[in-house]
């Protein structure tokens, strides 16, 4: 601990979830409780805002404040802000000015710490600049918070995020499984769910299915094994031997043995800035074959956005532990970790994680798949394995403000 | 009070909601406390379970049982299960044989109080076996008990189920409104509510638009109104000199000037056993217009099932309204009434309802409206006045029992 104060900036990047304000509350709480820091800002619209000098003084906002850092916490969807930028290989000649104006916003604040909130995209911002900060003689320090509901990071446990996500997941599968069994008419309902690249999320809608008959859908695929439309169709003709209603959920990840997504079909194929597929409608594809082939009701939907935002199911597991990775990655970042993702390890008998920096090039840009034991053997549904890995991350019920009816959240004003 | 016992007979009937099984364990606790009533039975998806003699005996099943009874209350989606069964016009010779087989079923069982939980349609079934009874001399009462998220039925201020899914409309919907605003991009975001020939659940995704800037869709349109593309884009066009991020929610009901249904285009025009037209698309419609006409981001998606199932997000109020209107439904059998539904009598400051029986043959196959006072001059949004008929109805949060991370159900066996 030192006399000289510095200062502190903290951004929230790609896509939204309910617990990526509890991890800037928890940010927020590490920088008011630092001897070093002096200022936290907030950059609106992460990297964005700091290319356009649009930020917040957080500590001034938040000091002495805590029902607000508690209500923040419980508020979905970057408080913020957020952004998709990609930031170009620091290497080339031509992205000079971008960092250029970045290293020159960090002076001119005198920031010396930069938490970047974010999913495997976002670390990729940290490493860059971490990288480039040598080449400027910044005396600075980048840390990486994880955040993202595919829970796809490597390197940690599991991804502040993912707990919710799952619990709304869950949930929701559940009731939908109650609502598609009271008719007696033959019908398949698909719901498509969340996951690129890995299928913890569709993983979470397996989830009920292991707490007894009909409690959870009747099969549920994943990105991680090849999709065929034969034995997909065995699955509904086993399933309709035994009822007349069957839920099926599936990764929007899904892919046929030639690698074209199922999903393809019903898309542009366009590509997001960091190149991946825009993807959707595998369910709408397959209903389709699905009243083809058994000339029976069939109806599909999205999940779509309340998967990441719906903050009024948030898991308190996720959200405790989202708080406590924002207020440790401050802690490690005084005693100089850099460069580094805060990850979680887990601890069983009572379940509980602490954190611990990960060297952030050996994490970004890469993808956490589900593990092959995970999966069942027929690759339609989970082990027990795997619902034990998501139960303590559902468990716990936050305590919502509600207020005329729904729940209140905390805006940050621009 | 008399000492000779009856039997009475409940079904469900018509699409699920969260708080038809709140509306069920009214009748249950109805019947057990009451003394004229010796079983009650449940029908298996309704009419149907009456035709095939499909039933349980809830009275043994739920006597002495008041947690089951609780539980059962916040359990969504049809426990007896439903059907959409519209019985043939009683008056037609080919009838004859269905409604022999469901008065031998009623004398058979000793059932003189018959009860059926459910919508408009289901209201048609209280009012054919009504008129039909004179004929078999049978000397019964019949009750509609009413349930529907629509909100529609004429008659009563609200249908028990609506609180509920107006609840979990407004509060997705202010999720959905936090997390499309993340991202400085352009972009319109559309959602498609239930909700056929009425606007009640367009109304309840408005709501939060009434408690400040940012805080619901930008956007909303009605069935009752006429639906312009030229309008709508002026919207549009409006909203994004404000903003960069608009969202809209509409009702899947909504037509053109020429009473072509806006969703009609993206679908087959099959009709269900009721007549009415599948809808769904109108969204998925509007999504390619916005995209055509201002080349910016655009995405949809429908609200579709947890509507009318999310149980984890029951408003209280709903919840006990429904557990009145049921054992209301009993004491007022049990007084003589017969031919009618139960309805709600709203009283105000401080809010509360009483429960009244109308006429059944007024209130069937009828459709009741947004009010005109309910709809902005722009028809676009809501009135303060729309808004103060919602917020009672969606207040209050039901303590749901969780168990591995998830809302527990009452499943009653088969």
């Amino acid at each position: 601990m030192s006399d000289v104060k510095f200062n502190a900036i903290v951004g929230q990047s790609g896509g939204p979830t309910s617990a990526i304000n509890a991890t800037l509350a928890g940010v927020i709480r590490g920088a008011l409780a630092s001897p070093d820091i002096e200022t936290l800002y907030g950059a609106f619209n992460g990297i964005e805002g700091m290319l356009n000098d649009r930020v917040c003084n957080l500590s001034s906002l938040f000091r002495g404040n805590d029902g607000d850092i508690e209500l923040l916490s419980k508020t979905p969807a970057a408080a913020l802000g957020s952004c998709r930028v990609k930031l170009p290989p620091p290497k080339e000649e031509k992205s000079r000015f971008v960092y250029e104006s970045l290293f020159s916003f960090f002076k001119r604040h005198n920031i010396k710490y930069f938490f970047y909130i974010g999913g495997n995209d976002s670390m990729d911002t940290v490493m860059k600049l971490s990288e480039k900060s040598k080449e400027y003689n910044a005396d600075m320090r980048f840390i990486g918070v994880p955040k993202t509901i595919d829970n796809d990071l490597c390197g940690t446990d599991h991804t502040p995020g993912f707990g919710s996500a799952a619990k709304y997941i869950a949930s929701t599968l559940s009731e939908i499984v109650r609502d598609c069994a009271v008719y007696t008419v033959k019908s398949v309902t698909l719901v498509e769910i969340m996951g690129r690249d890995s299928g913890w999320l569709a993983a979470a809608a397996a989830y009920p299915s292991l707490l007894g008959e009909g409690r959870g859908p009747d099969f549920v695929y994943f990105p991680e094994r090849i999709f065929s439309l034969e034995r997909f169709f065995a699955d509904i003709e086993a399933g309709f031997c035994k009822k007349p209603n069957i839920v099926v959920a599936l990764s929007e990840g899904i892919r046929f043995e030639n690698g074209t997504y199922v999903g393809e079909s019903a898309q542009s194929g366009a590509l997001d800035v960091f190149g991946h597929k825009y993807l959707s409608g595998a369910a709408k594809v397959l209903e389709n074959e699905i009243r083809r082939k058994f000339y029976c009701k069939a109806r599909s939907f999205d999940l779509c956005l309340p998967q990441r935002c719906a903050g009024h199911l948030m898991s308190e597991t996720d959200r405790i532990e989202s708080l406590l990775v924002g207020s440790e990655a401050v802690k490690l970042c005084e005693r100089g970790e850099s460069g580094c993702l805060i990850c979680y390890e887990r601890h069983n008998d009572p379940y509980f994680v602490t954190c611990s920096p990960k060297d952030i090039n050996l994490i970004a840009n890469r993808v956490k798949k589900l593990p092959d034991s995970y999966i069942n053997a027929e690759g339609n549904g989970i082990t027990k394995e795997c619902f034990e890995y998501i139960r303590p991350l559902i468990e716990g019920n936050v305590d919502i403000t509600y207020r005329d009816g729904i729940p209140l959240h905390y805006t940050i004003k621009r």
